[in-house]
């Protein structure tokens, strides 16, 4: 009874049960499938249990899985299985299926062409709506969405797309080049995934048709592939901007990829902190004269970075999104700085007044110089945190790469520089 | 010829070319539009110019509009529109599309119940798929979706789902409860925004029902407007990790709303790192006596605060994706500790040679304990990054709440006190 239920839950909830299992009774689990249910499950499972199952199943049922998989799903699994493997069960695929295999691995990863599937339905000009179904119905099972399908000319050229709901509810002899919609929204093979996902997203499609650049129809790319992509994308930019270098960590990533991908980042930040501490260094009379100075010195290094790493999100998350443009550069920067006048008066008033607790009564105009070192800091944070990523966008680096504590490392340089020379000068010149 | 142009291109084009125009233009260009047109151009305006053009356009256009356009963008225009506005309009609409809005402003934002449309295809059990299809194409031009068909009882209890694809590949006297599943994967009235976007991502679906607690159906979810869901949750969640309060800013806000977002967040950050600068007061004698100590402290400073701003982030986004929940709290934290150990000891070593840079030769010393510190800090810093996070999860605040700057200001204030009481005790009880 337990066959029977694991038959009947939907594949990724399977999915899940069998990735929970210990893993000598993953195989056994997965033996109690049927061969349609089998086959679902499996795209569901995550890579290690997979290649473990490769291993563990018959070579015959693994070859009927492989066959049976979707494109996609198929190419995104031979790109994690060791080279031997897939050099093993490669030539067990029937030729369409491996000629899709090649078509898609042949596209650099990231781009429409390495996610598109090649499961999509395509309608020869010049069919009746009667024939469209008929031909519809006849391949539905092979397809990953029905509800468009696309019209090409003999050279595969798309023409036109028509929807499901379209054909059924119109008269079987209407020629289907009377309802097909002529502006086709389309992407190429080298479009990257993000832009696909941003297409999508503002023409609300359930797929969309990848074509060459000669306009021939090669593949479709579906929702629920995008949906995932938009998650992954977010994840990346989420995490590059806190300095993990691939963007791709998870909680449950092992503590060694982990280490790769945080420590050498950190080693760097520190290395570029040298900057910072040797602006210190030079000063170092002046701070052991007026030792209130370390104290005051952590505070607007501390908000000038929130400051920067503000402006900067912002930034980097309406460029993601594609909000705006580096046309809109002046347009940003004018309503950042805008809204950085008001905080550089709030924060620099604040820092007065805070500063004014630890300075002792002689020294009270150190205060003041705190205030407005705070107040200069945070209009350098928000320029930087606006600026840099656009800039990095423009010479087409990914904005995300610079960290929120890569502008923080910055803006202390800059901050400690001002505030010590100002300090010193005070002291030297005017004797204070 | 430009009348002709904006008919046929894509509404979400049209909108934007609308958006762009000069105010006194924008009402002009969009009377050019024919019937269906409008309707389609209007949801895809950005609010302030659906607010112009409904003070701009004939009363009678505008009713027809604002009854034409879908229950679901209805209500989200109405959050928008003054009350006054909304008070004028309400009455206007035909009886169903004045219940159907009620109904979904009668949930709490951010529910599923709020981002629902009432516009499916219900069909009552019993039916055969040759009845249902004439049913569905009677109601079609009414439906955001026909591609899934919810089969209820006489109560509206949701019983099964079926799809365009299987009713137009079967036979027609075949009963539906025939062809239906039974395991309909549904949300609740009161489910989050959040938990329906990643049911839907999770089952792969392009459409979801939403039932009330006595399982009746009162609506449906589309993957468009959860694709626009996951978006706005991604931007919530990257920009509260910067400390931008409300997670909705765009390059493009208002510099007000800016400041509204961002500075009382930013006092608020200075008022906490009172108590790290308070931390810091009391040694300044030492800091008097041993100057090349607030050269080092910012740059433990700086380190720390990127370390914990990485476990911090990394788990907010596996706990946001549903990756993790509490229930993996030891699994989690085991595995970035022991990351942690490997940066500790990285980290550690790093800052004994570059504090050796600036230690004059009798005060070596001094970078051992900066190195002993700074590992120290690490280790206070993942554990706080991965632990506040999925503890505030536990009681039902938004992690996404501790920013990365809260975290640096928590651990400047710890990593302070440590290092300034060992160089204090050294000098003071070891005298070195
Ligand atoms: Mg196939
Ligand atoms: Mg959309
Ligand atoms: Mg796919
Ligand atoms: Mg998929
Ligand atoms: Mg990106
Ligand atoms: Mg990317
Ligand atoms: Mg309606
Ligand atoms: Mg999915
Ligand atoms: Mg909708
Ligand atoms: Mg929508
Ligand atoms: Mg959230
Ligand atoms: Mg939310
Ligand atoms: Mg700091």
């Amino acid at each position: 009874q337990l066959k029977s239920e694991l038959n009947h839950l939907p594949a990724v909830d399977v999915g899940d049960y069998i990735s929970e299992l210990p893993g000598e009774r993953r195989a056994i689990a997965f033996r109690l499938l049927s061969k349609g249910c089998a086959i679902a499950v499996f795209e569901y499972l995550p890579t290690e249990i997979q290649e473990e199952l490769i291993e563990a199943l018959h070579d015959t049922q693994v070859c009927q899985i492989i066959e049976a998989m979707r494109p996609d799903d198929r190419v995104a699994l031979f790109d994690e299985l060791p080279a031997g493997v897939v050099k093993r069960l490669l030539p067990q695929l029937s030729p369409e299926e491996r000629a899709a295999t090649a078509t898609i691995i042949g596209y650099p990863e990231g781009t429409a062409g390495r996610v598109m599937t090649t499961e999509y339905v395509r309608l020869r000009q010049g069919l009746t709506v009667g024939e469209a179904l008929a031909k519809i119905k006849q391949s539905d099972r092979d397809k990953e969405t029905i509800y468009y399908a696309y019209v090409t000319d003999d050279s595969r050229k798309l023409m036109q797309v028509v929807s499901l709901r379209q054909l059924v509810f119109t008269l079987p002899d209407t020629p289907i080049k009377d309802i097909g919609s002529d502006r086709v929204i389309k992407v190429y093979t080298e479009t990257s995934q993000e832009d696909v996902a941003r297409q999508m997203q503002r023409y609300d499609l359930i797929a969309v048709p990848v074509v060459d650049r000669e306009d021939r129809l090669v593949g479709i790319i579906t929702i629920d592939d995008v949906v995932d992509i938009l998650q992954e994308e977010a994840t990346e930019d989420i995490q590059k901007l806190a300095g993990v270098a691939s963007g791709e960590d998870s909680s449950l990533s092992s503590p060694w990829s982990k280490l790769q991908n945080r420590l050498p980042w950190l080693l760097g930040i520190m290395a570029l902190y040298i900057g910072a501490s040797s602006s210190i260094a030079p000063f170092q009379d002046t701070i052991a004269k007026i030792p209130v100075l370390a104290v005051i010195m952590p505070l607007f290094s501390n908000t000038g970075g929130a400051v920067g790493t503000q402006a900067l999100t912002v930034t980097i998350r309406s460029l993601g999104v594609g909000e705006v443009t580096a046309g809109d550069t002046l347009k940003i920067l004018g309503k950042e700085l805008l809204a950085g006048l008001g905080t550089a008066l709030g924060l620099g008033l604040t820092m007065i007044l805070l500063a004014l607790i630890w300075t002792p009564p002689d020294e009270r105009w150190v205060a003041l110089v705190a205030g407005s070192v705070m107040a200069a800091n945070s209009i350098v944070a928000v320029t930087l945190g606006t600026l840099l990523p656009i800039a990095f966008k423009q010479v087409n680096v990914d904005p995300a790469l610079i960290s929120g504590p890569l502008v923080t490392t910055l803006l202390d340089t800059i901050g400690f520089i001002l505030f010590l020379s100002l300090i010193t000068l005070s002291v030297n010149v005017w004797h204070l």
